[in-house]
């Protein structure tokens, strides 16, 4: 069947879910954990093919690990379903309700989006979590996994959906696509899908949101900054730089470049510069904080470690926006907190970033200037989580400016319509005075 | 200079003015108002000369008065921005507040969207209310208006612009544009502009959203429905009928189907179809309305009054999308509230929606399965508007689901931001189990 007859058929699915209530989709949510119980076998073989065939292939390290969907990873998956189930519904939810007149209410309420598109790169447990965030949320769901977990994806795919349907969900609530001429033509039917999640690397998404006609949710880049301010604590200047970006390099919302107001810099940059070291992380300072460091004798690491010279260590000003996603960080001194701002807002990537200081002043002009979906002050960057935001589950982390920002959760698969009921209400009594608009809050509803 | 130029420093304009208190964006309001007062002759002599250059290019009478910016809709206008500065600041509303752990503080909090392009066509009102908007929303403005309006607008742009600078807002808060070919280029610059509003006919706003890169906020068709149930109230299903189509026939918010369920029909529709061709709409009805029609001695209107052939007059299976904008109305039988839901999801255009109907139960599947921004029960689709929501200002109606949908007020010009407040606290504490996350909502604060 061709993509946009089986879009046409998931997109009837998602409109006979609009209509679904929390009882169906909970139970849903347990079949499916049931059904993934019982069949963990044969998952389990399934996913063993895939591993065999990708390393028969060579495929590396860590892409075999994301591949791997173990007894540990499935029985994560069934916790993350079972607390997935816990938490409430978030459809239905009134975010305002007012009285246009008496006996003309109008309420905005939570409702579903419609038809989802999830793409993401092997990871089975990530075809879980999705698919599972969809049915919770009354979604229907276009899929796309990896072409390497090809076997692993299908099974799961077709137990996930059997007992989904089998709990009252519509068929078709769950699609699965496994090409990427198939992705390439569903981002144009902007007629049938509603929204875009791809997740995977950042040359992955860009891709995404590059040639997308439909809402596209997430981030491609996460170029995060600390920026340490002249009145920053030297204790508190080491901690968040090195946590920022030491605690787990590889992540979106570590830190790749590290801001140092002058004042500071003198006395306290090669404090953070060799705890930073001492955290393996290689340094690529700017000139200037390159002959500070140099001045408190430091040396470049690696090859160049013979020559400290600070012309040649130092970074390239076309740098700035390197993602390094690894024990790296560059260094930059600025003059101002406005050099700071002005800095992060042009060459990050609007995701987190954070001050160090001890004025709540610099703090507030910091967090209102600086354009980003998360804004620290005093603390790590890598606090910008779903999970730790509390959000309950997480569907990623947008970049992106409307509908959703930030760390997203459940909410971002919701949006809402406005319903107004009424005893036969028309406008002409209104736009002939007869009548007048009261728009009264009604109490004890809406947030 | 180059659009491209001219949007970033739009870009930074924007970026500036994340950080203005609501003092200075209602001073920028009150300067706006003061100014265009204050040069009100030369404004009329501007708009005069463009009416002038209209007439002489024999342009259409409707666009003339969309063109004339009179005395009276100067006074409007005023107005306008007087009640604009008098609603709540818009920014800096905490939509949700949570201690992560004692110390730590998360807020959700509102804030400029950044750099919003805005186009429309002649309307020099217009142009005040959106620059306006965006002044008392903190954001940045690139404005384009149509061409027969030039000489008002470049004026209108000249006197706000320089006003809004006086009272605090940044150079370049508000650009104006004047070709299209600036703004095919415009709506490429996804890295600078951060939101499209069009406002116009339809088959403009469809080729902003078929060609921009950048989101879109509006709607193109407003393809709206009423549906009356089996057991509608006839003089209920009459009013709203009425009232849907008659009230105001060219907006997008009148009906141009009306549904009718068939064990109604036969008793009811006369009636219905009596009110509104005394309201002076002309009935396209399907085939099977048509015989009911013809049967209670209605014959078609106009050119086919002389031959009562129920095939000839009855509407093509094709038409069900038009939007007529006009005097007239298709009818279509159903034979039950599932096929009128079907119908209105396949051939509407996610707008307004209405049923009438005594039962509750059948409201209630009817708004929560048809997939429109608003769905009534029991009321008249003319009351889809912002004023009427008591959204306080209309930015537009929305037919996405993403940001926002439906009748759009000033939150759509807003997005938010997560402030994390710490002292120092880093993740590794918390991965390793050394502290817990608390969750715990701070009170008095967050929606």
């Amino acid at each position: 069947m061709k993509v946009r007859e089986r879009a046409a058929l998931a997109k009837g699915a998602a409109e006979a879910m609009l209509g679904l209530g929390a009882d169906v989709r909970d139970r849903a949510l347990a079949g499916i954990a049931q059904a993934l119980a019982a069949s963990s076998a044969e998952i389990a073989k399934a996913n063993e093919a895939d591993l065999e065939a990708a390393k028969r292939d060579e495929l590396p390290g860590p892409l075999l690990k994301r591949l791997a969907f173990d007894e540990r990873k499935r029985a994560l998956a069934l916790e993350g379903i079972a607390s997935l189930r816990r938490l409430p519904d978030p459809l239905g939810r009134v975010l305002s309700a007012r009285l246009l007149d008496e006996g003309l209410a109008l309420k905005q309420v939570t409702c579903p989006i419609g038809l989802i598109c999830m793409i993401f790169e092997s990871r089975p447990d990530a075809l879980v979590q999705m698919a599972t965030l969809c049915a919770k949320s009354g979604n229907a769901v276009l899929l796309k996994g990896g072409r390497e977990a090809a076997r692993s994806n299908r099974l799961l795919g077709e137990i996930i959906c059997a007992a989904g349907e089998k709990a009252g969900l519509p068929a078709h609530w769950l699609t699965m696509l496994e090409t990427r001429e198939e992705i390439a033509e569903l981002i144009e039917l902007d007629d049938l899908v509603d929204l875009v999640v791809p997740r995977g690397s950042k040359e992955f998404v860009a891709s995404i949101q590059r040639s997308s006609r439909i809402p596209v949710l997430g981030h491609s880049d996460g170029v995060c900054h600390v920026y340490l301010h002249e009145d920053a604590d030297p204790a508190m200047a080491v901690a968040v730089a090195v946590d920022s970006k030491a605690q787990s390099p590889a992540t979106c919302n570590a830190a790749e470049v590290l801001l140092v107001h002058s004042s500071f810099a003198k006395d306290g940059l090669p404090a953070v510069a060799r705890a930073l070291r001492e955290a393996n992380v290689r340094l690529h300072p700017c000139a200037r904080s390159a002959a500070i460091l140099e001045a408190a004798r430091f040396a470049p690491q690696g090859e160049e470690a013979d020559s400290p010279d600070s012309a040649r260590w130092a970074i390239q000003e076309g740098d700035w926006s390197v993602e390094y996603l690894d024990y790296e960080m560059s260094i930059k001194i600025v003059d101002s907190l406005d050099e700071a701002i002005v800095h992060i807002n042009r060459f990050g990537s609007h995701h987190t970033d954070a001050i160090v200081t001890a004025s709540k002043t610099a703090a507030s002009v910091f967090m209102d200037r600086v354009d980003s979906a998360s804004v620290y002050y005093n603390a790590s960057t890598r606090f910008a989580d779903g999970y730790v935001y509390g959000l309950g589950a997480e569907i990623g982390i947008s970049t992106g400016k409307l509908h959703a920002r930030g760390p997203v959760g459940l909410e971002g698969l919701c949006t809402y319509k406005w319903k107004l009921s009424g005893s036969g209400e028309v406008l002409a009594d209104y736009a002939s005075g007869k009548k007048r608009y009261l728009h009264k809050d009604i109490e004890g509803e809406g947030r």
